[in-house]
């Protein structure tokens, strides 16, 4: 047994939770403190007045952020609205499913059974796990949608804050922007944890001793978190690029507006989707992986010796992790608001930077106190068949590299998406030749970029797998998502920022202060990279976990490729990132289609549009993404959430085995270098636009030839690195936590087809 | 025992190869007869004349298109033997290597062994078979070698013909190419064939009773073949795309000026890398597949209880597939040749695709024949540490199933390619809104492209391996290259007609001829997608054969993806055909920067150049690619041939394992979607510029804005289609081939890295 007791363990994580609900809520508070209304009571605009510019009225300016706050906040809400009724349908014929599979095991029968790994007991019945499983289903989908929908209310609260605090200065405005991420980070990780801590205490009321029901029951709650996370993604993401690319192809391209133009009638459409987006839709995508990871963690711990042992605390190693993991961020998070400032525009992306590193830091000191103090200092692991003796040590170990893996990538993220650094520079040079080069080049750049990752997450495995089986891996993808409050914090601020930005434009503040919003944009983007760079490699462990856990689950103890049902699994799987990006490739070019004629509809009919005399049907445009992300979320979504139910019913478990561990290791390198690809593309546009070194400035200005070329590069990119590219972090994921939740089905009635044959 | 004698068998293999060789030079000799001197005494110009256009003279005509044609021949052939010293050292010091290290096995020891599988029978010493691998090695090198220079040689001796006999229509400008192509496919297959027949007859007067240590031996051959394909299509690929690239960029989006107009000074280099890219380094590929094919059921064979009985016809049963396969496609050819008459544009493309299917057809009963007259009908084969039962007609199936699969593979890939359907339509509708979607939409078609090949590789997978283990899937591959001939006659039929379009624009011959030319053109890349398909298709199954004759010859008998050794291969294998992609882009990206530098300055310092009173520097051009090309080469050429020996050295044959699945089931979906997204922004644009339908109309015409969004969408395609995705081929078969020959090292001696630990 470790050190830790049980009752203080019952105490400390929810502790850690309510404590990081609480820091949230503090910075909320600070973030409300900026007015954005017109009256100048609040004691803002009288200070603001001696630093704003010429000609531009404070009260006016002022009312008109609230005013185009107010339009993405209702286009926002609106959209999330009419998506979850489609989510809600889904959610309920799903539960179905999960419920009639499972229950279909034992023929709904509600006799208790004998337990699996715990030999000479007795464990609930089929039916009760089916029913448990079906609510932990709920439970996550639901804490999964809240995750989303908060995330976008604080960001579209902080877009126009941020704006408005532009106009004292870039560090007032990057702590808008920061606390509002902030709060996002921290009500997603405590949220996430305070409900799967309630949820495990509840199950237990029902399932008593009989752990191995019970955790197996609380899988559904990563499945219910990731399978509203791919509906999030997809949709959103659909969504914001649909708009996006709409936008530039007839602005930019074809108008010579800038962008985010209010003369555009996408704009709005554009900034909406940057919240659905990027911030509801990977918020939901994280908070997926955290909740897969737990439930792989405690799904394997509890058919070791510390769950047959009934070793509370040990048992609880994962969300102790996640507790200590919401401190340490919390004590992260100051040394970006309170414990520096920044005065410059050069300090920003270091200073973001500095979160990274210094989270990892702390975090290492914190996963050896946790390893040391609540694991016992040997217990065995269940390892496909055989058994496998595991030290306390070994744990720190797994859990250490995890979070060193993530760092690593985020950094490989950056060099290869920052325009910092040579590789994008290259590309960005290689726009003189055109648009062809250019794209050439990206692509190459995208390839390149996933080799550290690869190798990182491959020592990764390595090391865990060999310390600790799955359970290693499990431990692993949490110490990579166990600063994920951080993560967060720094990945919302970008979209923030951007927002801001564009409100910046929209509402005519002056060329300062877009240029303070488009640095603090600017370092947003490569964090978004890094975000995106931390999404995958812990998606990749997460999901390698949960595929351990599904096949321990499913009775195989090998996965041989040398058997032709694994290998025919091996190479569909291996294809099936490439049908889901196809559909959602196209889905954002079509919608994107229609985008443009719609714009270039309103240009052409709308009278006086062009001079800025006539206002634009921005709700036209808003309709058009809207309709076009609802239907086309569908097919890719069906792909993924059916592949694991027709294949384990009809091929069996181990072609099932095959088409996880396919889609994983394909779909991890679509998924980098498409992020890779569209990030480095965007950024080497940003480098030509800016301007600032004497190489930048001889492939600009804007407009310039080398110019039109990049912005080409930067609308594929569009839906590589927003659409595609987030979305197949997901596709692994789900499939895995999807296959170990019906697990017992397939490993009973699975394999029709072989059957028949 | 089969019903075929012994005797008959070694009368039958070398008799078709023999045949093979005879119509090959009998084709020669019917192309030959096309003079392209201006000796009007052949008889020809005097017909000619009156189909003749006015003011252009036949003789200058001739005489002009012989100039050109000695051009290109001489580039092409100067920069083969180049590229031969380089190869010539690569293949001492790899032969030293393959000696020294299968040498070490037993130390170097002349003393015999006993046999692995015959028990109580003594085999030959390792030192031997490390000798005779070497030896195998070279010749499968030369073999390959001379394979790709007898291609570009006929066909830079073909393509001069055509354009002449365009001016007497297109049916005689398409037999001259066809019959040009045939040449090169059957002089192929048929070397292939009788050098591997007579090598197993030399190395059997050592060997005597040794089928394992001959056999095994005889896989240097596949090596050799593959090694020298893979730098064949590398620096094939990197010298003909660096000069389209460069050629396209300044001539077609700068200057304005058409294709291979001759005041382009890259034109010549152009040309020349159609016959060194598509011509001799495809011959290469397609051996080396035929190859390795052979080699890998050779050596299943050998070690199942054919080989150990020692019957010589079922033993030769592979080689008996391939002789039967050579008179089939000798009998399908004269359908195209002399059965019917194309008289019509339109007739093109459905006479070549009639190829495919007749050889399909009589290929089968062929199957049949050899499967019931050269297999006894029953045996069993080695199934890693199971023995498994097989019967004749279970091969049957396999082999069928390999041949239709490549058909499959060969019509989807045309569907995809082709621009009478509407995906090709699609993504030129999209050029309407610019390069941007254009290129969303053409990589979105390249992703789906592969959904329908990888069905049809999995389910002959599925069925092979289950019906005859690894020798099935060994002859699936067979099956699928048998009829290799035709499918190189129709494939090398493209760039011969590429050539003689870019002879009659740079000999100033009409419009009409080069329209005639165009639409030969056309229909050749078509056919160049299908054989890239068929490449693919094959490589993924033959270097899963030797994946399989690998993994039993390096004793292992379960490659189970749940142990992290062969994990962590997994997911690197995956890795390997980004990074390798990576590399290839980028060298064609760099190296046509410098070729449109080196275009520009001679448009601009040249005087007259653009009016056509002066000459460009062709040779500066040449220069660029060939340096390009070598230096280039390298570094790819590295990674796939360092690769098996390091990780197999340090890692160990379990990781190796891993690393060969997982290149196998990433690479075959990065080469498919790149050869369709290449292939299909090419027909997308040759749609646009024919105008065929009202819709092509709305977008053209040449020089329109969506055209020149085409263009670029063409560009970036050109190293997608010609250097990267056909070389990934050759990257997952040589990385296979290359670890069964290093197994018994690695077996001996591998894994350091993990034994250290």
């Amino acid at each position: 047994m470790g050190v830790l007791s049980e009752g203080l363990t019952q105490v400390l994580i929810p502790a850690a939770a309510l404590v990081g609900i609480a820091f949230a809520l503090l910075q909320w508070y600070l973030v409300s403190k900026v007015k954005v209304s017109g009256d100048s009571s609040n004691g803002y605009s009288s200070k603001l007045i001696e630093e704003e510019e010429d000609g531009i009225d404070s009260l006016e300016v002022s009312i008109k952020c609230a005013e185009i706050q107010n339009a993405i906040s209702v286009g926002a809400t609106s959209f999330l609205f009419t998506q979850y009724k489609y989510l809600g349908v889904f959610m309920g014929v799903f539960a179905a499913i999960i419920f009639f599979f499972l229950g279909s095991v034992k023929g709904f029968s509600t006799k208790s059974e004998p337990c699996t790994y715990s030999q000479g007991k007795l464990c609930k019945p089929a039916l009760a796990n089916a029913a448990f499983s079906t609510l932990a289903f709920l439970l996550g989908a639901l804490t999964s949608v809240l995750s989303g929908f908060l995330g976008m209310k604080i960001a579209t609260y902080a877009n126009a804050r941020t704006t408005l605090e532009a106009r004292k200065g870039v560090g007032k405005a990057f702590i808008t922007a920061f606390r509002s991420g902030a709060v996002m980070g921290f009500l997603l990780a405590a949220n996430g944890l305070l409900v799967l801590y309630i949820s495990i205490i509840l199950f237990k009321v029902y399932y008593g001793d009989d752990w191995e029901g019970l955790y197996e029951s609380i899988t559904g709650y990563g499945l219910g978190g990731s399978s509203m996370a791919l509906f999030g993604r997809v949709g959103g993401g659909i969504y914001t690029k649909a708009a996006d690319v709409g936008a530039d192809l007839v602005g930019k391209v074809e108008r010579n507006i800038p962008e985010d133009d209010p003369r555009n009638p996408a704009v709005i459409a554009d900034n909406v989707g940057d919240n659905v987006g990027d911030i509801a839709g990977m918020g939901s995508d994280l908070f997926g992986s955290y909740a897969e990871a737990s439930c792989a963690a405690l799904f394997v711990a509890s058919i070791s010796s510390i769950g047959i042992s009934h070793d509370y605390t040990a048992m609880s190693y994962p969300l102790i992790i996640s507790s200590v993991g919401i401190v340490v961020c919390l004590i992260t998070t100051l040394f970006a608001t309170d414990l520096s400032e920044i005065r410059d525009v050069s300090q920003i992306e270091p200073s973001l930077k500095r979160q990274l590193v210094v989270s990892t830091i702390l975090m290492t000191a914190g996963i050896a106190v946790v390893s040391f103090f609540a694991l016992p200092s040997e217990f065995t692991l269940f390892n496909f068949g055989t058994e496998k003796a595991v030290k306390n040590w070994h744990l720190f170990f797994c859990v250490t590299i995890g979070l060193w893996a993530g760092l690593v990538i985020g950094y490989t993220t950056e060099y290869y998406t920052s325009n910092a650094y040579s590789p994008v520079q290259d590309v960005a040079d290689s726009c003189r030749t055109g648009a062809a080069t250019n794209v050439i080049f990206g692509l190459a750049l995208g390839y390149k970029s996933v080799i550290v990752p690869i190798f990182s997450i491959a020592i990764a495995i390595y090391v865990s797998f060999s310390l600790a089986a799955m359970y290693g891996i499990a431990v692993a993808a949490l110490g990579m998502l166990s600063t994920i409050a951080t993560g967060l914090a720094i990945d919302a601020y970008g979209p923030i920022s951007d927002n801001a930005g564009g409100i910046a434009e929209m509402a005519g503040m002056s060329h300062k202060i877009r240029e303070r919003t488009d640095a603090l944009d600017a370092a947003g983007n490569t964090t978004a990279a890094i975000g995106k760079g931390f999404a995958i490699g812990s998606a990749a462990l997460v999901s390698l976990a949960l595929f351990g856990a599904f096949v321990s689950r499913a009775g195989i103890d090998t996965v041989d490729v040398l058997t032709p049902k694994v290998f025919i699994g091996l190479i569909v799987g291996a294809m099936l990132p490439y049908w889901f990006s196809a559909m959602t490739m196209k889905s954002v070019g079509s919608a994107a289609l229609k985008m443009v004629e719609e714009v270039r509809r309103q240009f052409n009919t709308i009278p006086g549009l062009m001079e800025g005399r006539a206002k634009p049907d921005y709700a036209n445009c808003v309709k058009i993404s809207t309709d076009a992300s609802l239907r086309e979320m569908i097919p890719p979504g069906a792909l993924v959430m059916l592949t694991p139910l027709i294949t384990g019913t009809l091929f069996g478990v181990e072609t099932l085995a095959g088409v996880l561990a396919g889609s994983l290791v394909s779909g991890v390198q679509v998924a980098i270098s498409a992020s890779n690809t569209g990030g480095a593309w965007d950024n080497a546009k940003k480098y030509i636009e800016a301007g600032a070194s004497e190489h930048a400035k001889s492939l600009g200005p804007k407009g310039s030839d080398a110019h039109k070329a990049a912005v080409i590069g930067d609308t594929i990119g569009d839906p590589l690195k927003d659409t595609s590219g987030p979305s197949l972090n997901i596709l692994i994921k789900l499939m895995a936590v999807e296959s170990l939740v019906f697990a017992p089905f397939f490993a009973a009635h699975g394999g029709l087809l072989f059957k028949f044959l």
